[in-house]
């Protein structure tokens, strides 16, 4: 009998999210050859952070019945030490998530749940990060989870291409008005910072990160903000080369060998 | 008479760094007009990590007698405070480091140096993230920084394309041996983890984080590695828009709209 494919599982808001749980039970649907290493606390926003000045614990535990590790570090040390110290061979599949909140756009930069799948492709090991457009604890999941399946089989029977992992979100609507997965491109958008300035008891001033997300492609129905804002789930390829192949001519003037010396 | 142009300054070793100093100093021989608002701690690694779930501080200083900020957050943090709550206005160039190590080939998303430049792209100011290839903290500068002061000026009278920001690295060798400027690709490369296990008193496993370095593409001479390695400086254009646009076709049959309901 050919064995089940293998797939780790992790995410950034940590192993207790209901997130994570809702994701384990979709993957136990596809194979229950899987394993959970997952930060043993919230990390959002952690982008693509390593652990490189401090060390790492590992907890062994369970998650709806799948073997499971805490770590102490960063989504993208969940990674890399499941595939190097926890698995002994290399898994068929990573999946972060199900995040709780966007990780479309712009955020895929900031995102712990899509830097753990960005760590997937690095390491050859084609990797999907999920995301639901509500930051609620106790969002609903259950409408997403038959596009998850449907997701997360379509990957293994037709892997990722190499040096690349998907970005998928899910709009936060009941099963209904879903209309369907969309492939598109990462809209130009950003984040307007506003610092909520406070002050502490003796009078500091402290500073809280707020902002508002402006996309600056409302109208370009290639995007994912389009794609959500229309009731699909987007999917986007996302690679790690992040160089500006166009640019690389234009910028030549800024070359200059030294003829001497 | 023309007001200089605002340059903002930060790293990700920390404002006590050598590298920052060595900087500020080269930044003011273009421009009186500068900035520094750099991490109070060392946050080597961090990637595109952001404070969300707790508070930031600003500490006023000065550094080689330019107004300076310390700031308890990221690179990253650093960047969107001095750009919305520290600076009136928007300047005209973000510079990141000088780094005490490499953030050539795949570094570049792990590196918090880089991090505050691609924040500046996505703002829309011209970043440039310098780093020297010598991880010391006694690493000497001073052959790279007439090469940093050349492309100060060159990024303020050719502003870098919107959308992008330089990557800049030095090979750590004399000033007699450096062959010039090279403007490259990023090199196909990763790290291949190998985490050190240990036994605290307790006899409770804790790992450390090592691993090599493993070049993918070590003939291609279009590349940083390769540039480096020849004791050529490495210019990579970065963006942030980490769509892979040419697989968005390919993966067209993962779409499936919903005919009904």
């Amino acid at each position: 009998m050919k064995k089940e494919p293998l797939i780790l599982i992790t995410n950034d808001d940590g192993i207790t999210a209901p997130g994570i749980r809702n994701l384990v039970k979709t993957v136990k649907q596809v194979s229950n050859n899987c394993l959970v290493v997952a930060p043993d606390s919230p990390q959002s926003g952690m982008g693509h952070a390593i652990t490189m000045n401090a060390t790492l614990r590992l907890e062994k535990t369970t998650l709806e019945g799948v073997e499971a590790y805490s770590c102490s570090g960063t989504p993208v040390d969940c990674v890399k030490i499941a595939t190097s110290k926890v698995l002994d061979e290399k898994p068929d599949l990573i999946v972060s998530g199900i995040n709780h909140g966007s990780n479309s756009s712009i955020n895929v930069i900031y995102s712990g749940t899509m830097s753990a799948a960005v760590e997937g492709a690095i390491e050859g090991i084609p990797s999907i990060g999920f995301s639901l457009c509500n930051t609620s604890i106790d969002a609903d999941f259950s409408p997403i989870l038959p596009y998850v399946k449907q997701l997360l089989e379509q990957s293994l029977s037709h892997p990722i291409p190499q040096g690349t992992c998907l970005n998928v979100n899910f709009p936060a609507v009941g099963a209904e008005l879903i209309r369907g997965i969309k492939v598109c491109r990462q809209a130009n958008a950003l984040w307007e910072e506003e610092f909520d300035e406070r002050k502490d008891p003796s009078g500091k001033s402290y500073y809280w990160l707020t902002g508002k997300f402006v996309n600056k492609e409302q109208e370009q129905e290639d995007t994912d903000e389009w794609a959500l804002k229309n009731n699909y789930i987007s999917v986007v390829p996302v690679q790690f080369d992040v160089t500006a192949h166009h640019l690389i001519k234009e910028l030549k003037d800024y070359e200059n060998e030294k003829k001497n010396g």
